[in-house]
C-alpha cells in the first residue's frame, strides 16, 4: 500500500501535477481508495509530491485513525472543499476518471475554479494489476480458504437440496472463515447451467452438470473458482466435452508466461476448444484483487501483456442453450512458471 | 416499474430528447437500471417516446427474458453500439450523469458522434423518492422481516459473545428470510458506540449502550432500523440522555407531514436535542428504496419537500467520544399521518 502510494506520488512529480485526490464520499466505495489506504469509510486521500493526507468527517475519525497506517488523518469540519483547496494550490489535479461521475465533475468544477483535471485511472489500474508480495500472500490465503469451503461443500453435497441451499452453504462458510463473498455465488444445475450468470433457484438440484462459481473476499481481496460437477451419471458424450474443456483449461494455464499478449492467450483457448469455441460466449479471464474484475482482461481485443505478479482467472466455458453448461476456472499467479492458487480437484466429480 | 418507465418516456417527449439510455455494463450495478427493469444483469435500457428496448449480451438473454416484464429484450451480438445507434437517430440523448463516469463519457462521445447528452439523473431521483403502491408493499414487508429478526436477536441476546457474533446472527437470519443485507450491520458496544459507523469487532461485548444498526434487502428494497440497548444497568444520567433522544425522535417522527421542508424537520430535531445537539454529528435521515440512501435527505441544507409516498429514516444520535453513543432509527412512510414501518419497541432494553 505504502509502496503503491509512493509510486503514485512519483507520478505526481513526473506528470507535473500538483496533487492527486481520490474521493470516497458515496455509499459505493471506490476500490482504488481502499487499495491505497486500507480504509473503506468516507474520506478524501490527497497525495502530494512529498506528503500524504487523509481527510475524513468527524464521525469517521476514530475508525480511520485505527485502520490507516502511515498517512496523516485529518478531520474536515464543515467544509471539505476548503480543506482540500488549501492543499491543492497548483493548477493540475490528478483524479480518477473511472470513479468520478459527471455529476461529481460539476461539483469539482465549482469548487476548484481554474483547475485542470488529469486522468490518473490507468496509472492506478496498472499498479493494481501487478500484486505486491503482501497482496499475493493475502490472495493465496483467500484461495486456500475458498478451497477448504469447496471441499467441504462437495463432501456434504448430498445433504443440500436446492441451488439456493448450495449458495447459502457457501455464504455461511465464507462468514465462518471471516470472509465476505467476493460475489453472489452462481449455482446452476441442469439446463440452468447453460446461463453463465444463472441466479441460484429454490428448486431441487437438477440432474446433469452443475456449475458452481464461488469466491471469497478475505482482508479485502478476492478469490475466484468455478467447478462443474455432475449430478447423476454423465453420458460418454458429456464426459468427452468435459474432458475437452478441462484439457483446454489446463493447457492454457500451463502456457501462461510473463510477456505474453492477453489476446494471444485468448486465441490459444479458442484453438483448444475447436468446434466448441462457438459455445464459449464470454471472456477467458480477468485479474482479481480488491475487485473481482480487474486488469488484465483475457479478451480477443485486450492490449494487456502478462507480467510477473499478476493474479488472474482462466475460465473457459461452453454453453448449450436449454441443455447444459460447463465452466472450469482457477485463479492463477503469473510468475516464471504459472502458479495455480485454487487447488480443488478438477477431475469430474459425480455427486 | 412500468408506470415509472412511462413517466420517463413522457419526459423524453417533453424535453425533446430522442431517447433515454441507461447502461448497466459494469460489476457495480446501476440502481436506476434495476429500479426501471427489475433486472440486475448486464444490459442497456433504451426508452424512446413510444417504445422500450433492453439490449443484453447473449449470455444474459435467458436471465433477462425471465426477469423483465413488458420490455422487448434483444441480444446485442458483437457490437452494442451499432445496435444502440440504430435506435438513437435524434440529436439529444438523455443519460444519467450520476451513473456515467468520465471514462465512460469518453466512450459515449466516440460512439455517438455529434450527439448531445442531457442529464436526466434528477428526474429519476425524483421519481424514485416517491414510492408506488407496489414498492410500499415490498418496503413494508422488508421492515416486517427486519422487525422479526431484531426481536429474535434481543430474545437470544445473552447467547452472543462478541459484536461480530451479533452481526453474523443478523446476516444469517436475513438469509434465512430470503433477504440480503441492506448494508453491513453496525454493532457498537461500550466506547465503540461513540463511532456512528463502527465496524463490529471480535471482542466480547462491552458493558454500556450498544448501538445496533441493521437493514435487510427484500426483493431489491431496503429496510433500515437502529436500536440502542443497554448491557448491564444504566446510570440515571444515561437513562436521562436515552429518554431525551427517544422523545426527540418520537416527536419528529410524529410531526412529519407532506409539504414540510426537510431542512425544517432537521431544525426541529436540533431544537429537541437542546444542549446535546452538539453531539449529533450526522444527517437526520434519508430516503430508502432500491438503495439504502436515496432522496430525500434530512439535512440542514436540503431543498427537498416531504411528499406523500416517500419512505425515509429518522435517526437522531448523540456520540460522546471514547465514552458512549445512542442512536434510534425508524423507517417511516410519509402519508397524511406518518406511518412507522419498523415496529420493534424503542423503550430502553437492558440485556
Amino acid at each position: 500500500m505504502k509502496k503503491r502510494r509512493r509510486e503514485l506520488r512519483g507520478h505526481v512529480k513526473r506528470k507535473k501535477l500538483h496533487c492527486i485526490i481520490l474521493f470516497n464520499l458515496t455509499m459505493n466505495p471506490d476500490p482504488n481508495f481502499f487499495y491505497l489506504t486500507g480504509y473503506a469509510g468516507y474520506g478524501c486521500l490527497v497525495l502530494l509530491k512529498d506528503r500524504e493526507l487523509l481527510f475524513v468527517p468527524k464521525m469517521e475519525f476514530e475508525r480511520a485513525r485505527k485502520t490507516v497506517k502511515g498517512i496523516r488523518v485529518k478531520v474536515y469540519r464543515k467544509n471539505l472543499w476548503k480543506s482540500l483547496r488549501r492543499y491543492s494550490r497548483g493548477r493540475a489535479i490528478g483524479i480518477d476518471f473511472n470513479a468520478v461521475t459527471l455529476t461529481f465533475l460539476k461539483i469539482l468544477r465549482k469548487e476548484f475554479r481554474r483547475k485542470t483535471f488529469v486522468d490518473i485511472s490507468s496509472v492506478i489500474r496498472g499498479l493494481r494489476s501487478v500484486k505486491t508480495a503482501n497482496e499475493i500472500r493475502i490472495l493465496k490465503k483467500a484461495c486456500r480458504i475458498s478451497d477448504t469451503i469447496l471441499k467441504k461443500l462437495f463432501s456434504g453435497f448430498r445433504k443440500l437440496r436446492t441451488e439456493k441451499d448450495v449458495a447459502d452453504f457457501l455464504e455461511s462458510e465464507a462468514r465462518k472463515n471471516s470472509c465476505e463473498l467476493a460475489f453472489q455465488p452462481i449455482v446452476a444445475s441442469g439446463p440452468g447451467a447453460a446461463e453463465p450468470h444463472h441466479t441460484p433457484k429454490r428448486k431441487r438440484l437438477r440432474k446433469g452438470f452443475c456449475v458452481i462459481d464461488f469466491g471469497v473476499k478475505y482482508k479485502g481481496y478476492c478469490s475466484d473458482t468455478t467447478r462443474t460437477v455432475y449430478i447423476g451419471k454423465p453420458s460418454r458424450k458429456e464426459r468427452e466435452i468435459y474432458t475437452l474443456v478441462l484439457n483446454a483449461q489446463k493447457d492454457v494455464v500451463g502456457s501462461l508466461r510473463p510477456g505474453q499478449k492477453c489476446s494471444d492467450v485468448y486465441s490459444r483457448m479458442i484453438k483448444n476448444l475447436g468446434r466448441y469455441s462457438r459455445k464459449f460466449t464470454h471472456g477467458l479471464g480477468h485479474g482479481v484483487g480488491v475487485e473481482i474484475h480487474e486488469l488484465p482482461d483475457l479478451k480477443p481485443k485486450s492490449n494487456s501483456i502478462l507480467r510477473e505478479g499478476m493474479v488472474l482467472t482462466v475460465e473457459p466455458g461452453v454453453y448449450f442453450d436449454n441443455k447444459f453448461g460447463i465452466r472450469i476456472e482457477d485463479t492463477v499467479l503469473i510468475s516464471k512458471k504459472p502458479l495455480v492458487l485454487t487447488g480443488v480437484t478438477k477431475s469430474l466429480k459425480m455427486l
